[in-house]
């Protein structure tokens, strides 16, 4: 059974004036949009005011500004992130409970496992799937059929792997995305990373990669998606797709990336913004902001030359506004 | 014995039209100019007509279009890249079985084996070098003396390291070359990576390291190459002698490095150019074309600034192409 | 007790003609700086020669020129900066056979050691501290309370780690820092890496990151400081209070990061630099130079746009100082 904290006993803890019923019951944390009932959720970032509107969380976290503006049941705080923050460890030590109950992890018959691979309660491995040497697997993992994990790749609790998946060696699936809230004297309150990875069918992921889980909900790797080596994919991201990426590209908090998209190397999407389906984008572009047209996009390093040349360029980089200034004081240029 | 397939059982695989003798028994698969005599190829890229024109591979992938150029036998398809990929598994699994039957793996009498340590059928580590806890070593390397595996690496089968050598925690040597060709549904056709990583005497190779596999041929770091962290060395890249390396510096594939090279951090190089010897390149660079002349090069990122100041510079690159036309138009600049 | 050399040992070893007492007893090798009595430090670049003048190292190596000034004890030699390569093995190795011959690490009651692990002799862990499957943990390692270490990490020799400290999979604490010198022949001598890291309180690593140990004397991460996924922090970097570093950051060795900077992902500082408190640097920015204001600060990469027109303004900044000095030499702009 689902554990459950009283409303007061979270008003207690976070130190929070409540609205609405000291006795509700909460069993779990959400974001607004995918909050129900029983579950919690925050507020503070106005850009999400429509999702606050329509959530349907049983209660919200919020500051006395906002609060006024709302009508439902709510935990009312100076520094609703930093609240957040606080509680959502309250919903990770029940999980890790749940996990540590656990039965045997169940291996298809035709799975092998190679030696020294570690595998926790209730993780399942499908048929015909290889496991290699000294791969760590957490509890409640589950990993399709005819999968191959090289050796010393690390899964973390209730990642999902689709069927003929490969991962390479050393890479990590399903760690802490990076998340946290600051606190008054300047230090850092970890936020628990609540939500899984989902891998689906036919992707391929290099080595040394990095897939963390979702703070709230899932990060999301969609059929067919092929990531080359050292990959980043923060939390709450999704790839759609067929999408290919070569090596070193990172992909932000909660970007979303289209289907059938092909990012040389190195390139970074910042947080928060939606690339669509079918842009390419050379290596070493920084994506700044969203995409919305299918097409070829760049951005980045400066053509090669050799070194005395670069540097004298690059000086007239820093004077490169006055000069367009300069030359716009110019009168009749036809 | 090395396993074959007839010309005919390929064709029927690839739906291809055939030229050649039916009953010629195909034993690999290998590159325009280095097949021969049983060996298959395939011909892609205009760009190597000519060792299409100089191959000795007994039978070669290609087009309509460029089979009537060309005299010798052939697999007539439609798309000759998506046929390579397909076969190439053919040969990869003839590889497999034969690891899967090779013998207990041979470690010299000084060799010292921590604990944990996974090592494959047929493998090699030679004379006072010393393995690191629960690293994974594949079948069939080899591993010379006086060499040093630190704990957690991952080697992959067939991979030949020297002697005197250092290779640091959760590096990976073997793993997959990042190669596919789409499908025309939009879907990607792994390309099996058949060739091996090779690496020289004195070789330093820094943590979480991932040098791929060379797709035919082999990756190839040669003797005194000094490697910091995070380097990524993709499929049938040579590093030349002595050449180091700083952080986060990535070699696509098939590049080829010169000797005597000094790379500052997070250099890249992109696919398919070569660098002469002894090439300075400062931290940040994108090499994006061929270097032949030694010499000191950059690109990459501007000055730092003050991120104001940053910002107003940045936007005025986006109209440089304007502003230089503009500067062109006004007449007696002396 | 410890290993030492005679002065006339490491004269003869390095080919060194020698000043001073040649029955002296030499301990150890430091910076001139912290040397003290029984050690050996060098001087090899002009920029430390106050250090020099002020050092209360026993020996000095250095060159000839350099030992007209200098009037304490000293190995006079060609090349100091190699001479120091050379002689730093010796002192390694010394710490080698301490390693070897100590005691069975020390678990805690409540610690919690999963499968696969593997710890080294005088190894500690702290109560309630969890060490994940297959870590590997070196000799003489300290790891506080409360502390996870997860899958697959390693952690070389003589690492100090804190309390309520997180560590993600496949993170490599200690490895040894990119030194080495060059010999006459374009080979280059490895620099034993002689210190070690030490990493305070409520530090969070993210994966795949790397730590290396210092040179001599240590690499330092302060109690609080947050990093995200494959960052890389190289020998004796200093890492002040409650700096929190986004995915790819790099920070070049010696170089010292003050309390409660912020850094966007993929950073880097070029090594010798101090980046003061309290600075923000947005995602991509290269840090070639000191930073002693707090405030924000970029360079990197330009604005995103379509490729083509990318292109056309990549083009424009290789001319970028011809067309500065075209517009300089306009009379009668006001």
């Amino acid at each position: 059974m689902q554990e459950s904290y009283t409303a007061e006993e979270i008003a207690e803890f976070l130190g929070a004036d409540i609205r609405g019923d000291k006795d509700a019951q909460i069993y779990g944390l959400n974001t607004l949009n995918n909050a129900g009932e029983g579950e919690l959720s925050f507020f503070s970032n106005p850009l999400y005011k429509k999702e606050l509107d329509g959530t349907k969380a049983s209660f919200v976290i919020l500051s006395v500004e906002d609060s006024s503006d709302y009508a439902g049941s709510c935990f009312i705080v100076e520094n609703p992130y930093l609240a957040y923050a606080k509680i959502s460890h309250w919903f990770c030590s029940d999980k890790t409970k749940r996990l540590a109950n656990g039965g045997p992890p169940k291996i298809e018959e035709n799975a092998f496992i190679s030696s020294g691979v570690v595998i926790g309660n209730d993780s399942i491995v499908g048929d015909f799937s290889k496991i290699g040497s000294n791969v760590s697997i957490g509890s409640n993992v589950k990993i399709g059929k005819h999968t191959r994990i090289f050796p010393n790749v690390s899964i973390y609790d209730d990642v999902v792997i689709g069927d003929n998946v490969i991962i390479h060696s050393n890479s990590v699936i399903g760690s802490d995305g990076f998340g946290m809230a600051r606190r008054e004297d300047g230090s850092w309150e970890k936020i628990a990373q609540l939500g899984i990875v989902n891998i689906g069918n036919d992707v391929e992921i290099g080595a040394c990669c990095t897939i963390d889980r979702g703070a709230l909900g899932n990060t999301t790797i969609n059929n067919g998606v092929k990531l080359d080596n050292h990959i980043q994919i923060a939390h709450n991201v999704v790839i759609g797709e067929n999408t290919v990426m070569a090596a070193y590209c990172g992909i932000a908090g909660s970007s979303v990336i289209g289907k059938n998209c092909v990012f040389g190397g190195d390139v970074c999407v910042v947080g928060h913004v939606e690339v669509c389906d079918s842009v390419m984008i050379t290596a070493r572009t920084l994506v700044t902001k969203s995409i919305s047209k299918p097409g070829s996009y760049s951005s980045g390093t400066t053509p090669l030359m050799d070194t005395k040349s670069w540097r004298k360029n690059a000086v007239r980089f820093t004077q490169l506004d006055t000069i367009a200034k300069k030359l716009n004081k110019i009168k009749n240029i036809d």
